[in-house]
């Protein structure tokens, strides 16, 4: 890819911050500008390595961006969006790093303009910390960043989006934004639901008797209160199907152990394992920490 | 603790080979005897450094032993502590490492002589790896042990069998065999079995986007069918109950996500996420690997 001249990341916390470092990791841009609300925090990040320059204020951060990449909460990504599309040049690319992405791309494309610098995207990586002092360069390494563009977004800008995530060492994969919600409706929200569902199940005083299969369950139940009452909230019925179907399954092994049937347990608990088994033989290697 | 005589480890797999280990690493028995059934399998426990001798026939394994550890799958375990208490000498202790306690108690205590001589323990630690090859002997470093004696079980017994698995570097905790199984089947053996759920829930197509917290959450989907085929049976009612209340809240999360309910989807996740972090306050160095 030819170097980019600035990339401005509005909201630098772990995602953000994450990019910013990347890219200049990587050279891939003459300057990374973080956009924040919290001079301290910006500076923080810059800190830390995450970026070159740091404002609070969007139209000078974004006056001359190449890219724009929306590292906010997901309630607030399609607004930061269509404020970017409003201020950036117009041939800017804009993309995001939302975990949700129907709602958002359906926000975005009420502003005409909006819809013609943007394409949604979700790399999946993350972590139950938060914060650009948790930011690394390599956490999106060989990771899947999903994008969706809609019919009505240029193809020509889906290329481009397509380079600028590759750069950064992502796998691009491309889907609808209502298919992708459903898949990770199923992939990453049920399983926070089940983490946080199992931590919450578990009297405090029963923890001696936990050990490591609680342990790796519940993990990511400590992640950040705000993103995820943010993520459930914006992928909501999705994610209510998702639940559901969980809940058939727990029914199916209950069934089972009432009527001590061994034949169906194994079954069962052997479906699973075949399914983990194929899961676990396709991961790429496991990040640097 | 005095040095032991002769301690027979009976199944000699991940759980029997690591408390073997752990007995040769702090030289806590003149000899340790492996029992089982397959001499290949045996010999190659012995060449990992599990035990100092094999052999198939109990008779010979157990005539001279102080101790008897009884670490065969979850359903054979009532009947071979009963057929140890018939070999060993009157005054061995006879304990076993199983992950259920009731049903194993009451059919040990269908045996008045093996009642004399047996002392139940769960030690709480695992792998969904299995086979002496994986056993290691800081296994039960720092890991809990839960004695569930009966009221028939000799207090001077339990004492003995305290300082047995403390000895191993385990924690040990005592309670009855009922509150044992119904805590397990919270802590233990449902996120086992949410595991499986979210295994097998999730189509393979759908793996590319799986990151972090889906294979976080599945891990332990990935032990052993016919052990978990075992103690899932061997715990049903237990198990069933915890499904059901594991059920109730995502029901709770399923409702509050329908009416869009930010507060109580904010609680929901804050309210298991404050739970998770006491857990991880509370946790012991994570052990070698």
């Amino acid at each position: 890819m030819e170097r980019l001249g600035t990339v401005a990341v509005v909201g630098v916390g772990l995602i953000g911050g994450s990019i910013g470092m990347a890219l200049r990791a990587r050279g891939l841009a003459r300057e990374v500008v973080g956009v924040g609300r919290d001079m301290a925090r910006l500076e923080e990040a810059r800190g830390h390595g995450a970026i070159d320059r740091a404002t609070v204020d969007m139209a000078s951060g974004l006056a001359e961006a190449d890219v724009v990449v929306v590292c906010t909460p997901v309630g607030r990504v399609a607004e930061d969006v269509r404020r970017a599309s409003e201020i950036a040049p117009r041939s800017a690319l804009i993309t995001d790093a939302g975990s949700t992405k129907r709602t958002i791309v359906e926000a975005v494309e009420k502003s005409p303009r909006a819809a013609e610098m943007f394409v949604a995207a979700h790399p999946m990586a993350g972590s139950e910390k938060t914060g650009a002092a948790h930011a690394r360069a390599d956490l999106y390494q060989d990771r899947v960043c999903v994008l969706t563009p809609s019919p009505r977004t240029p193809r020509g800008l889906v290329g481009r989006a397509r380079e600028f995530w590759s750069s950064l060492g992502c796998r691009t994969v491309e889907m609808g934004p209502a298919e992708h919600d459903e898949v990770v409706a199923f992939t990453s929200h049920l399983p926070h639901a089940l983490a946080a569902s199992l931590a919450g199940s578990v009297p405090a005083d029963w923890h001696a008797l936990a050990a490591g299969a609680f342990r790796d369950v519940t993990r990511v139940a400590g992640a950040d209160t705000e993103l995820w009452t943010a993520i459930f909230r914006e992928n909501r019925g999705p994610l209510m199907n998702a639940i559901g179907k969980l809940q058939d399954r727990l029914s199916a092994l209950k069934y089972a152990l009432m009527t001590d049937d061994e034949e169906s347990i194994r079954r069962w608990w052997g479906d699973a394992r075949a399914r983990r088994a194929l899961f676990e033989s396709r991961q790429p290697p496991a990040p640097h920490s």
